[in-house]
């Protein structure tokens, strides 16, 4: 299960450069042409290292939420299958946002799959809590840290949704937001919480 | 093996996104038009859910059989092999699906494609059982279960097939009838099958 | 090194249905002008075939033959990834002959990339026995069989070359004459040969 | 962590043959048109050839890297996470190199690109070496040397940006210089290295 899903992953990450289209110049040589051309770009390789880091992230979340288990039931692999469908689907809003990144459905789709990849981590966190799927009994305010830090992406990234018909840049700046919250989360982690959670 | 065949089937799930078009807009930050052009891929993003869920179900039964075994025979090789050919091939006619809905022809590809997969699936099952390539002899009453619940797509895709030139709604809404049946068969499961199928 | 090259023999295999191009209908729903269109399909749909036929093969010849060494030196790597690259470029003259069955030069191009990739096999298997990375001792006769059958594609394949430009028909009909020929040569099989080459 | 890398390489690299576009033809079975059109391709070939040996060898590298160490910490992950993104990025210079062989620009973002990736590389062995991460403690005079060899492509292919504006020709031979530059430093070999990089 766990070997598919990392492959899964890896292989979601690297179809990301697909989405980036090579440039047609009318002149082959021009390096005027080119230049501008790679310029015209820049949003689409945006789109790919965010989405690069956001599909990273989720598998680094993945992995150690895997190696906290001590038994898989079907309801959980049923739950995975649902997420890595939208890990598997993320390549097409990246691509959306990489040539529409001044429009603001293009922010709000992408945002709205994000917030569904991490709700959907929550589904099956709680899932593996209440259903004894845990390794060794997890104290009750480490699993309350664990759901909130799992949390805040959906948080983040939904509000941006209304935000994005407003101003495109204020939507995304807003997705960064989640790296300082994250310093401050980190604080309030409980003792003994990186046992189950590093 | 195994690890080769996972390997093939999430690749297979991961470039169903492949499949999906990137509409391409009059004015870049139109959102009405954004929103009426993602209005029409929804067929595209059915198709992809379909056969996301579908591979991901083979995937899940491809590799429980596989733990069933105690040896791989040559033949069992080959046959795994054209198996995993028709895998590869499903995002084609999803692709097909996703941009011709309403046609009857690519309701009637896809069908057989995935009724093909199964007969494959029950074909391997059967010279695994009568090979004695499983682990532990099986009761003659879990291999027929086991052959039966394989079987049923074949029956319920088939059966679609027709059925898609009068109409490709119930065509398609046929495809799901296995959900209740699944549910209808798993209470016909045999004692003892838990050890062999779960 | 076994698992990496798994992984991309498992990936070009799947990469082989990107090459074939969902049709284009003018009439979205017209059942004849699908079936038509399908039918032009054909030569892609074979070509993706025997593309992945003759790539799991490899996969397979190439799984065995890592099976037998006991060490690999940097030489063997060196080939090792000179082999794959051929394996990975497989899918491009694949697409071109499933775009273009009745060019000679399509037929040509295909059969001296899968040439190579056999030369390749044989140098690599030369380099093993001959630097003695192969785990137990392998007799002569054994070594100078497998050389033969590693040859086999590599004479079948490269003397169709000149028979595509008379006809494409029977150059391609000459590639699965390697069927007969395996079942010929597996009778030749020396005593003892299993236990290194199964 | 490893194998999900080894699986990113691997894909990455079989990428690289969807950026090989195959050639329109007017008439399907022209002989002479389909070989012109092929030779048109040479510079894809050739970028496709160049990048599956550069991806290679950083595959090499880095699964040489990763069995020195002896543990990870975050930071490492986070450095390979960066590192992992502009491998998987490398196809779409390799596109842009094999569309536009002659334009300069192509050429400078594809060294570019390779001067990130090993610089990134020494960067996470420097990490590695000073936070202890590394099995054994490796000598002060076998980590100079480590980082001098995986320094050698960031001088050969930034030093071959400015030239690529005077001629394309002598720029991307100055990228082949790394191998005998390669033999040269493996006369430099330290004693001991061995135990630490092959």
């Amino acid at each position: 299960m766990l070997s598919f899903s990392d492959g899964l992953f890896a292989i979601s990450m690297t179809l990301l450069v697909v989405g980036i289209s090579a440039p047609t110049l009318r002149v082959a040589g021009d390096e005027g042409e080119m230049i501008r051309a790679l310029g015209r770009l820049i949003p689409e390789f945006v789109s790919f290292a965010v989405s690069f880091i956001v599909i990273g992230r989720y598998w680094l979340a993945h992995h150690r939420f895997f190696g906290l288990l001590r038994a898989v039931d079907s309801r959980l692999i049923a739950i995975n299958l649902v997420y890595l469908a939208f890990i598997a689907f993320l390549p097409f809003p990246t691509e959306l946002l990489g040539n529409y990144f001044d429009n603001p459905v293009s922010v709000a789709l992408y945002a709205v799959t994000v917030a569904i990849v991490s709700t959907l981590e929550v589904v099956m966190f709680r899932h593996a809590h209440q259903g004894g799927l845990v390794r060794r009994g997890m104290p009750a305010r480490v699993y309350r840290w664990g759901v909130l830090t799992s949390l805040s992406p959906v948080v983040f990234f939904l509000a941006s949704v209304p935000v994005a018909f407003a101003s495109v840049g204020v939507a995304v700046a807003m997705w960064f937001l989640f790296v300082p919250y994250g310093l401050l989360t980190a604080r309030w982690k409980p003792a003994g919480a990186d046992a189950y959670l590093s």
